[in-house]
């Protein structure tokens, strides 16, 4: 990438996946534990429209992992499908090359969720999330070799990258077997958002568009940067929380309006389904 | 930091955090074990008791994060929400700065935790232990790259308090899954009690107040310092012992004054239930 | 090994692995979410026929583990059982004795294999996954240490093999606590699939049959293996889906022929089904 | 130690420690299996028994800890209670202390197996396993700081036997939440027997009592020796398994003088028993 757009772009593509997921996640879990309030619950909470949401989410995943994979290919100094430059024996352009291979990764992730969500019964239910891990899992690891030779502040900012892609691998692969608990499906949603703000911050940091250079080898930068990380993460955690709230709210406040029958009967029991497995 | 008392205050803090919570969970698993013998263990281990003192927990981490992060910014030599010296163009104390990041993270934990337990149902219940979890983790994370450029032992010190600054997390992540397990509850108190008796541990090797001053670079030193570590470790597994034994006692003794009834019918059962979930 | 074929040779049998496995559980799969539709899928998925196909895997496994053992002592320079050359005073051939080492372990796990499935009760069924994961373990640890004064290009591509054979050593382990879960099933057959493409891209690189040479100390190598590696892990993943979904498909049509009966009231039920214990 | 006698001695308790567990989890597992035959199966898995086995082992654990930590401190070269050389201001035989600090963790495990086993329910069962974890990590802990300055080989072999400890302390760890499972009791017996025969190695290639010396510097020495271990792992991984069949087959031909009533419609069910949770 080396450029402030490249930065930019990713970094918005996983700002508004995170929040999408937390609204998703955070609907969801809403109305599952008001499903006794009435039928408007239901209608929201039901499987076509749960289904329908899935489809949704990974048709866009899949169209714009395909549209960065032809962008990475054929943009200016794109390297146009070629992967070796015999007149001069080298690899050609590699870092467009590996963008590419992430998107691809991603794009299978899509497609694997699309299918597990059309068909009925074709394949396990789990194995959008295994797709998700393996994709965020070959996102990290393309970045730890990517940094030979590079500026010590540039490779710090990319190694702190690690921890939230890593983290969302880790996640991913634990909501294989502990499907439908909202509190990994939120962690997810914050880390997506720490990553994708924190590619903005990388964008100004290296390649500042007001033109200001960063001192690359002073450690006072570094330990700045390292907090700077953290307040991200803070950040992306009140998001995720603001996200939770008006949903919740407004979820409950609609519901207020049909009758709210055993509402008190039921309170206790719903406190222990909330890490039940969510039967799409 | 780099004082003395820079080191003691924070781990006093850790210290009482550390025997609370040894007391608390000690108590509750007592009382949840001898729930048959008697009306005093239902009222102890009732719900609201319960939910109070998580409360006055959460008011209190709250408080202190916040008295924390106001001294750390507004202290004689603070940056006095300073972050960026203009005319000297480099960062500002940054080591306060790291240090408000860390009260900051801890005190989100205190109100995670406060909104958790006093309204019904607004957030799943794990999400404090989570919020415990990430705190730790930042606090851990912050100090890994705080350590550039200092002297041998002083780094080593450091990095033996990540032992168990990244236990804590890892203890507190895995309750979300397995919460009520009281297992986890008493290794989380300990490691926190080894974290605070550490921290008067570092204030006396590094700043000692007697004025003596320690051979940065003995590798003996090293060594002894890492035995050392592992002796704060025993000590803080005989605090919490002790206060589990005391505790226990205590519960059973108040309990058999009162008739006894089916306890001999209901202890085989009882064994099994140890790592119930805790419904609050 | 130093030479293509001594790559090309363990290749392919981790490849033929992959696929069996591959086929072998997406067929299993197949009928057991299929057990209602009629006979013939009983029948495919019997106790009996499972055993036998286990039986047969185990011995192959522990056939080819000792030949392998074999060709590695007795080919044209293997050591012949002699570990010390006493007249000049170094150990024999130690990458042959490391090899049959490494045989040695897979042949214990298919004997191991091969006493669980004959016996019917005489060791735990799970043994046979704790074996698999400590042979895949043992192999990744002695490739760590067999590295030592090797190029670049040379120890790179040997560890990115070392992400997927501890890969497998850890879904192994996993499988010990959710066997029968398809998920992980797979994921090792891919793995497997991954790490038998990569024994030949190996070949390819280091001893290239067209006799072509690779700059070991090109940055730019490097970073085109790593990509190349994730290619692999495409490929791999592909074919793992190509078998499952024609098995899949012809488990079904075969099946339709057979009255359908209670197929639709089934169906919800079958879906939570998908991480059972398989009970052999 | 930095003796012959100083590996033989601690090796020769592991490997007794190891082979002990291995027939007691082999016995348990064996009568648990077969309980359905006959009131010999009763008698020998009654909890009574297990207990006092368990008591017994509790004891033995304590008893040589206490041994060792005296030893350690009196013998001829020891510290006698002695830690800091006020006349030359140092530290005094650092090495003694380390062991007698890893004896005492050991102790703890042993003095916290006693209180478990010998009270009815004062302190939760899994209480012992958690300590035994705690050990072995404190163990590969200080092993892990004990290695600075000394020459290549040395430090290999003390990192090889790393591997094992640290696993034992993963599977303690495990055993917290899978208690019983007949599998991590039998890895963490090869673990321990493992250890055991390391120990015994270390001291031949270190302090050889033949007298021949190894070249520390030969890196073909490190690669056997890191083969070695493996060879290692096979014979403790057969021990075990000779173990747990002898037991299997001795304890089947005992009950089956008494008459087999419902073997055959007992099958299958005890099948999925193989993970119970042991109820002591």
């Amino acid at each position: 990438m080396g450029s402030f757009k490249g930065h930019a772009l990713p970094g918005s593509f996983f700002l508004i996946a995170g929040l999408w997921w937390a609204g998703k996640y955070s609907l969801w879990y809403a109305t599952r534990r008001n499903k006794s309030l009435g039928s408007t619950s239901t209608r929201l909470a039901s499987r076509s429209t749960q289904r329908r949401l899935e489809v949704i989410e990974g048709s866009v995943t899949l169209f714009f992992s395909v549209v960065g994979m032809l962008a990475e290919q054929f943009v200016a100094d794109g390297p146009r499908l070629h992967l070796y430059d015999y007149s001069e024996h080298h690899w050609d352009r590699l870092h467009n090359w590996q963008h590419s291979t992430m998107y691809l990764f991603f794009g299978l992730a899509g497609a694997m969720s699309l299918i597990v969500h059309t068909t009925t019964d074709a394949a396990p239910l789990a194995l959008d999330r295994l797709m998700l891990a393996i994709a965020f899992f070959i996102e990290g690891f393309l970045f730890l070799y990517h940094l030979h030779g590079r500026a010590m502040l540039d490779v710090h900012v990319h190694q702190l990258l690690l921890f939230c892609v890593f983290g969302e691998a880790m996640v991913s692969f634990l909501e294989v077997f502990h499907r439908g608990n909202v509190l990994l499906e939120l962690l997810r949603a914050s880390l997506t958002i720490l990553q994708g703000s924190w590619f903005w911050q990388i964008g100004f940091v290296l390649y500042s568009p007001s033109g200001a250079e960063w001192d690359q080898k002073d450690h006072n930068n570094m330990m700045f940067i390292t907090m700077c990380y953290c307040w991200h993460l803070v950040f992306s955690l009140l998001m995720v929380a603001a996200l939770y709230c008006t949903i919740s709210c407004v979820v409950r406040s609609r519901l207020k309006r049909t009758p709210p029958m055993e509402m008190g009967l039921l309170k206790p029991r719903e406190r222990e389904q909330e890490s039940e497995d969510e039967i799409l």
